[in-house]
């Protein structure tokens, strides 16, 4: 097996006063926080499509990249050298996880049948990576953007007939996540949306959409495949207007059509700040509901519009948002995979380890501190407190829906004015930022 | 009585050649557009809180307007008078409909009792005024947002005796909508949010307002209030974040809460497009699902970031509104408010005509437009025409439920590649355009 | 010659009335308005880049557009079909004007040279077709952002041997220029900014990109170039950060290096949107500083945060746009390029005839409507009331540097608190709208 | 003297794991970096307004701050209990300077006599208070934009009867500065730009500001005020778009009027972020051209679009700005002034402690960390290095203005096509973060 990584060694952990820009300062995979090791809380993945397949091109220019793996006679030659390129980099960087769409892993064929022997040939190939490498499969996906088929949708098509390649393409990624052990099963709808109202029929798409989740529920059900499917929320991008903008737009969703237990989220930071919400309230608005599936770690840049994908080394919002994981039990069968890209001018092989690496250290520096707050208590205790009130009296018994307006009215008569307590936002800040 | 509009005669449709800055150009309330007057498919009404309640302050300067309704000795003289202000303004106007919160039209008081009684005296009020003038009530709501007791918010307070406040209020304005033949009540959260997540339960705090509104539904119940409930969506502003963001999230939060049967939506221009939305997104989204109560009519500054409410006179985005508008079947109770306020710069009475003039004769057009477009019919075939697939054979069994993904892999495989018929949108824009 | 449009005949003014979308519904080139054609106040200009390059490629999905002229055996064939559709569609279109990149028109070679000669190559073809249709060259320039050799940056780059490889390339699309009698050169800096300050010296890659201005200034003077020198603003994108990010900027850049009379603004709707500007404010910012060189027509998405190139069918803007243009004697050598491009979705070649007429219609409405608010004068006389304070008096003597600080106050005090007047907005936007 | 603040002593340095949300974690006023006090690198000033004369209104609710020094009888003797808070906060505080409007110190009068009388009986007990706790006075301004006068604008304003007024709000408030020994005055341009073009001559607009600015600086020499003139750039709000828009704008703004060598421009964090820009962008952009005068120190919210004026916590950013200011050689006699202000919610004056104690602390920490970052050389070296090409050969050549396109051309000939390098973001981004 040709090496494509022949001057890295495995990334190891150094400590924070390390200067060597190929050692983590933060990420311990054996560090134990709160009765768990880093490496089971964080459970980070590296993205198959943004690491090996991306050659750097952008709206406005070539493909940039230079990749050793990427020179092969064949698209399947390619695919092969970029398989042993993917499990070289996870092994050395240490992370026990990739995902993948169909595409990435494998050409799409002159035949679909064609197409669906790549994969299966390819899928076989990774099996056996996994099992010399012990790394594992978080989630995969099937490409239903990318193919001029899809220039109108993927499921939301107005043409049944391009429906029926994406059943095609959905069931044969489903055969080869239930192969390789995925743990879940992500759907992200980069087609399914609009660009005009004019020549577009949402009620109609919407409920196309809903039919086919239900059949691949099904099919998941007829294979025995018992991971988690997840809903990737993004507003725009591709498309003007995307049918899943946001978490509250996707569970609001899968309650109309009764597939509500069925599906999980995937968060995306950079796909929440893009619906103008902050990463954290995203996680928030699934956790709550217990339906946070998946975190797609990265961070965006408040100055542009779109989906930048730049490895998160932003600590504040990142330790908020481990803050939610950690509050509300964790990513269930998911985990952090890095949804992230090097900058196009980061033309280096070796630019994707440092990335990875700063990605990792934030997280874990945010786990930490996340957990350092949660053990002190104090914002804990603060914001609880705020509520007690709803424990008791007339606050318990209105949630109890026992209460009517003329009740609760009779009691603002008997209590007065209220006076409000500070909510003393700034120290609660200074006690976040003190934790990093 | 007074007249606070001395130099101005009623507003009279002269055609779209008059020059007459004080007359309609589009808009004739009688005439006929598809089997009914124009002034029935709009239902326009007047905004008591922005058109005689705002002093044209904003967060960098003091009140600028000097309006003559706000002379009296005390806050009910000046209440007594903003009335006759509003029913004078609205005859002369030729509008069918007014919308206010409590505290527009009553001032708060020294006690909560009396704040119950101005409320009460100045209804009484209004139905005489109503009556003498014709003048109807389109929907009222409670102001829970500008008092400081709902700093932490309305129903979402962490404190219930706060939302005992809610209760007493919302109960005395449903009282007044009640006794004035409103036919609808909106509820707009501007307080029901948050400003950080260190101190708040998001959980606790969306149960509560659900609960909330539970009473809300039983007590217009036990009073015989007929008319329908409606929630305003709007993203942020004045809190960081506002639970209803949107229409798919405020209809998400009712299937939740199991209040769905209970309210439909009231669609604000400036909020959806602050939401990331166009306005005509969040009518097709409440449209599509029967959802669409009520337009709070205005138009916001894509080059800011704040609610500005201006009076709508963008002719492009109307026109798309009223075709979703006339082909989901209208408003039903709801009508066309105008959330809209003069810029500060405007500083007289009469650009209150003005900008009415505009916002209705805009309105009015885009009516004209969307109609003569659904006449025509070619974007409606257009549009239609690209779904055939999906009434008959496969694409219709899959919507019933029918088709696995197996089935449909194999008339993917039967068929082949799909060829895609361009969507036409340019064209199709042509078309919209040249209606207006 | 092969016809590569052949179902299209030229497209012909019908009037407002007419149902053709292959025909123009206010674009008439001969009309006087204001004493001179409406194809000479536009002097509208096809694209070469969107119109016949663009493959319908984004982000995240493949080419979709199956161009006839895109299938030569070679580069260069291909590059004679394209130029051949170009001229033909033009022709058919009326349009008496087109741009280029010198990419757009011929392709990079395996060497310099060869690149070199293809252009020369392409250009002696394209001055033939130029004196058969006699379609002109309205400005071209040099794609200095494609190349994966610009992935830092064309003039600014850190390293001198790229900026050498821009010289050669600018050298040689200023002589294309001159031998197709081009009335201007433009110069767009999609690679001019950073994508971070860590790595970045802002200070001296200004400085790189002002000496090579001063140099393609001179040898235009050495080859008797006398067309206009543009700059194109944009702020963002493709780099986070673009140097020459509004007309303002631009304007303040060419101050500070001493190129300031050599060089006026093209300006893009999209990208003056994009900097947080209406249109119409840029091209006010230019037309005051008699530095309107040149307008890219398009239009933006405000819900969408990139540079979504539309054809311009938003009456409202286009009508202001039109205002400043007329008030302020229009564009000298310039004209109305459409930087515009059909949306993915509209997969057909007739798109591009549909799109183009959308956008000319919507211009030549906006040039009608802008000329009959001149000559009606309201809005103009309003205006400049306002401002006559300024014309005598203190006014008039503070502006000639004549008054001081002391003898304002002075003023102040003798005149007591100032009234102001109605700003009357509304008013003027109703008369606006009436004029569409 | 009454006290304001009793349970509040003053605070002080304890260090990063001290756990008194009173005390700075890294805030030590004496500890020396990089040859100079904390205190002399930061020069920390408090804003009169947002700390002391803030009610916490805004534009959907009235004022929430119960403050004690706002109970006084009268204007003026709220006003000298607010001075006596200012002072008395200052000092528990423990930093250097303050800054003000001159409505924030008096109370605008009944006649333009009393007002001015008004600010000269407060300047005197401020020089009092000044002399007596070693208080000094950053900078001071006129507030040009609360009154209803200025509803038109401030000298920008059509009428010029207004524009006297500002100069005698500008003369009295530059003697006050000069009186007290302030080391800046500051010009914000808050209505100092437009609503619509349709009522606005831009051109006359600016014509007026710049004599106005001609007018002050000869009013500052004829009294001897040395102190620095500054301008505040800001893109939008309260003004639909402000001339002002940022730094880049202003810097050729100066140089269009001749005003350049008697402005620097005092750069906020929130108004850069508003304009589209990086804080640290903004910065480098006045530093690049030696004219970073102050910082305005706060933060925004990328979620909202508007002023959110919030205390600073992100240390990435601020990082990133205290890097520039650094290499810059500092804010010469400007400083880091707090234009922030507590959330509403935060109802308690100890919220202003907290507040203020987490801005300093995250500056503090950040100059810190960029001056570790400086020490250690990496990020510097890479930066520089990679522009080692324009120090010599053709590259300094052209910069001297000696080469032209043909020789560059026969550079790139010679040399064939060049070979990028890495720009390394993510190593970078990696070490900044390390600092932290």
């Amino acid at each position: 097996m040709s090496e494509f990584f022949p001057d890295i060694k495995k990334i190891e952990f150094e400590g924070k006063d390390s200067r060597n820009p190929l050692a983590f300062k933060y990420y311990d995979a054996k560090r134990m926080v709160a009765g768990k090791t880093m490496e089971d809380h964080m459970r980070f993945a590296v993205a198959y499509w943004h690491t090996f397949k991306s050659t750097g091109s952008d709206p406005f220019g070539a493909g940039v990249f230079d990749r050793p793996w990427n020179k092969g006679a064949t698209p399947m030659a390619i695919a092969e050298d970029t398989m042993a390129a993917n499990f070289e980099f996870i092994t050395k960087l240490g992370v026990p996880y990739y995902c993948f769409h169909d595409r990435d892993m494998a050409p799409e064929g002159e035949t679909f049948a064609e197409s669906i022997s790549n994969l299966e040939t390819l899928v076989a190939k990774a099996k056996v990576y996994q099992k010399e490498t012990g790394v594992k499969l978080l989630w995969a996906t099937a490409n239903l953007f990318s193919h001029p088929r899809y220039v109108h949708g993927a499921a939301s098509n107005p043409d049944p007939h391009v429906v029926a390649c994406c059943a095609m393409q959905v069931r044969r990624a489903l055969d080869a996540v239930k192969e390789l052990g995925g743990e879940n099963y992500v759907f992200w709808g980069g087609r399914e949306g609009y660009e005009t109202l004019l020549n577009t029929e949402m009620k109609r798409e919407r409920e196309q959409i809903a039919a086919f989740f239900h059949m691949c529920v099904d099919y998941a059900k007829k294979i025995g495949f018992t991971g988690q499917f997840l809903i990737e929320p993004k507003p725009h991008e591709p498309t003007k207007h995307q049918y899943d903008f946001d978490a509250a737009t996707v569970l609001g969703f899968l309650r109309e059509f009764d597939l509500y237990d069925d599906f999980k989220v995937n968060v995306e930071a950079n796909h929440a700040t893009l619906a103008g919400h902050t990463f954290e309230h995203d996680l928030m608005v699934c956790a709550t509901a217990g339906k946070l599936g998946n975190i797609d770690a990265n961070m965006g840049d408040p100055t542009l519009g779109w989906d930048t994908d730049q490895f998160p080394t932003d600590i504040n919002p990142i330790t908020r948002a481990m803050l939610v994981v950690l509050e509300y039990g964790g990513m269930g069968t998911g985990g952090l995979n890095f949804d992230a890209k090097v900058r196009r001018g980061s033309l280096d092989t070796i630019d994707l380890f440092y990335a990875h690496i700063g990605g990792m250290d934030t997280f874990a520096r945010g786990l930490l501190a996340a957990q350092s707050i949660i053990d002190e208590g104090q914002i804990t205790e603060f914001r609880q407190n705020r509520y007690v009130g709803w424990d008791k009296d007339f606050g318990k018994s209105m949630l109890e829906g026992k209460q009517t307006l003329e009740s609760m009215e009779a009691k603002a008569l008997e209590l007065g004015e209220p006076k409000a307590e500070s909510g003393r936002q700034e120290m609660l800040e200074n006690i976040l930022i003190s934790a990093i």
